[in-house]
């Protein structure tokens, strides 16, 4: 079977102009405050509109419906457009050496990961700290959009659990994805404008407030400052973060049903009982940990666990401190939380709570079959039985999950880079979080003195953890391009 | 339904009768050497012979078939009753400060881990030494006998799948054990034998080749001496080694049928086809690691590279040098090769080979499902139909094995040790692969220097890990009990 590439060139062009549109936006801003990095922006604005455009010009009128394999390989070549055109503006800029820096900024911040090579964001101007914000809300907004209309009908890591009823036809992927981005995007502005506010009350000015909560309801983890949130020091801004932190790692579907009225999925929803349970946990341990060691005591133990653990968990990647340095036992805490991650359907990352639900449910169904082996047990999640098909995908995802973060931990170990910097790093990149762990990418560093074979390795790894693993390597497969 | 112990006591009475029996090897053997020390074996073996023959009195004639419940139960218990009686003549002999450490010895020497706490092994009593040996070897061979005969049919992490089809009634495990062991025990004693006469050629004295010997075939890895192998730095030894580990991580059913004239069932398994496969790839990147940092070049590149990562891989542990030092990719590649482990049916441990093929075979029927959803796709191993049962229940072990880790890893960190260590450590023990990767805990140190909590997770993790997660988890769950 031929694969039409048409109908892909279609979709990747009309993203990369609108890309291109957005570019303008801190052109402005620049423009209004008279730094000359505006005309870096127009210019790459400028470019993506043609390039895009002339894709779209060179294709229209081609597209119909999607088979799954053109959906596969529209998905990733999506991802990997967007963090090529949106590094541009990096790169021209002059503020980066090399374009693989930009690239891994870019790739970085439409992950929602939030990894950064970049020193001296408070003195950088507010067109690019502006367009890093951007990025990772154009990538949160884009993931949600994904996880609801493109993932449950390629099967990937078992999101055919969330497929929304009435979108039950199997073929037509864009008008299901356009009718669903139109309310989730309304939903996702909304959140955004009221984070904003709320960080405005808490004191910070509005490029601040503006930036981190394109980065918060993201839950991305760019800031505008070197020492991320941390540099506020105030507790109405560490308030807001973790309550819109939070408010981005919950299923974006059940705000739909939410605002129709509907308040009770939320509250009964398993996932979302079971993020505030492993959120409680590690905040708790988080203290302890603090506390044992004697680097904070009391309020502020519970205030730094509470803001860096959500960080960690919902893959954010904001810092209030140096939560590494907490005590040995610090590391290898943020190390763990890093992988599990928020609710699917988010625009949180990681392996994901309903993943880790159903195989613990596996687990007990298995264990019920060995001890009473003449007995039914159906595998239930959220109360309803789940298929085997779900299962199966569930379990490749984790395989494929561990294997890629192993796979990617030895080839970064094999550019230079030692263990634990190569296992954290390869760690925060798949489940996108941004921070990892140890002197040279934890909290207080960034990842601007990696070589740039790391970065490339890095930048990868995020794309292959964002779009879930299998998105990615499919394309790998020769079964793939055999057809 | 009543879960009648008196089974489970008597089985566990027998094993640690004959376990203080084999303690007047060492004590006839110390005794002859003019050390004191024999007085220690010769009243922990009668110490043993005494509570072990009082088990078996109390409760002779009770048995007649064990319910699955009671076979988990008894799993567990000889396991943790061999090691805290192993432990006394450690204790005893006052050559370690707690009994903590001398259970630790004990349970890395009867699980075949091969993690000492021990320091100056090249000038300890010879008892002392062969008691190690002893530990392993019956580790070694007590872990075949089970996971022919007992964990297929408690469908512990798919081992199902190697259930031989001579012994499929299901309530009768101990016939079914007795009748195995026999075959068995001739061939592990032979190629024990064949080994060390081969290192006696190679060099050694009888005592470093009877203990070597004993350690080599059980993939357990004590050594007599601190350098552990690279003592001897010779290459007959490190050849002969090499051999006997590989031989010591085929199935031993392959074996068995070899002896009967069949010999193509060896060349055809895909187990062992794929671990001599793995086992080249890491041999390679362990060679390029070398040369690339040129700690060693050329022939010696490759016979380090050679004994080092087939130590490991086969979870002896072994070294002949300190491997985690060749450079910083060193470190990551034994890290992950730690897990991997040999064919099921042999004494090596770890993920093993054919879960990780199962796991792979899991992957592509998905990935073809997905693209073909018209298909059906029968999935095989070894040429053979595998059911849902088995694919199942593999899953459930490498979701259990890494979730252990990681449980066993946190805790370690807890307890104060860096989180290196604590990974590394925790992955070595429920690996049962034996040295660490670090400064602490690596091939050129010793677990000597842990805190006690420590020593008693490594302990548990690593009983964990030889029992293949399931045995002992299901211990935990609380509908076992209820029943």
């Amino acid at each position: 079977m031929y694969l039409d590439a048409r109908p892909i060139i279609l979709v990747v062009g009309v993203l990369v102009a609108i890309l291109g549109a957005t570019m303008y936006v801190p052109a402005l801003v620049d423009f209004a405050n008279d730094n000359s990095d505006w005309q870096v922006f127009a210019f790459s604005g400028s470019f993506c509109l043609v390039i895009g455009g002339g894709m779209f010009l060179a294709t229209r009128g081609t597209i119909s419906g999607l088979t799954t394999r053109q959906a596969f390989l529209m998905t990733v070549l999506v991802w990997v457009a967007l963090a090529a055109f949106g590094a541009l503006p990096f790169y021209w800029s002059g503020l980066v050496p090399h374009y693989t820096d930009a690239f891994f900024e870019s790739m970085s911040g439409i992950t929602t990961t939030g990894a950064t090579i970049m020193i001296g964001l408070d003195i950088m101007p507010p067109g690019i700290l502006l367009w890093r914000g951007i990025l990772q809300w154009i990538g949160g907004l884009g993931i949600i959009v994904m996880a609801i209309s493109v993932l449950p009908m390629l099967q990937i890591g078992g999101m055919q659990l969330f497929k929304a009823e009435a979108f039950e036809t199997t073929d037509k992927i864009l008008p299901r994805a356009t009718q669903i981005s139109g309310s989730i995007t309304v939903i996702f502005m909304s959140i955004t404008l009221l984070c904003g506010l709320a960080y405005l009350a808490a004191g910070m000015n509005i490029l601040d407030a503006s930036v981190h909560a394109m980065t918060t309801v993201a839950t991305g983890g760019y800031s505008t400052r070197d020492l991320s949130i941390g540099f506020f020091d105030s507790l109405a801004v560490d308030m807001t973060a973790t309550i819109f932190m939070i408010i981005g790692s919950l299923p974006f579907i059940l705000y739909v049903q939410a605002l129709a009225g509907d308040f009770m999925p939320t509250f009964r929803d398993s996932q979302v009982r079971a993020f505030f349970g492993i959120l409680l946990v590690a905040i708790v341990i988080g203290v302890i940990i603090q506390e044992t060691s004697q680097v904070n005591m009391g309020g502020q133990a519970w205030r730094h666990a509470v803001v860096n653990v959500t960080s960690i968990l919902t893959g954010t990647g904001y810092a209030t401190t140096a939560y590494d340095k907490w005590g040995t036992a610090s590391m290898a805490l943020f190390f763990f939380v890093t992988f599990i991650g928020g609710c699917a359907g988010s625009t949180s990352c990681g392996i994901k709570i309903f993943r880790l639900q159903i195989l613990l449910s596996t687990v007990r169904q298995h264990l019920a079959r060995v001890l009473y082996p003449h007995g039914v047990i159906v595998q239930r999640y959220n109360g309803k039985a789940v298929d085997d098909g779900v299962v199966s995908a569930v379990i490749v995802f984790f395989f494929l999950y561990v294997l890629s973060f192993a796979v990617s931990a030895i080839l970064l170990s094999l550019t230079g880079l030692d263990a634990l910097t190569a296992m954290s790093g390869a760690g925060t990149a798949i489940a996108n979080v941004g921070p990892g762990v140890g002197p040279k990418i934890g909290p207080s560093a960034t990842f601007e003195g990696l070589n740039l074979t790391a970065k490339w390795i890095l930048s990868i790894t995020m794309l292959v953890g964002r779009l879930e693993i299998m998105a990615v390597l499919v394309l790998l497969s020769p079964r793939f391009w055999r057809v």
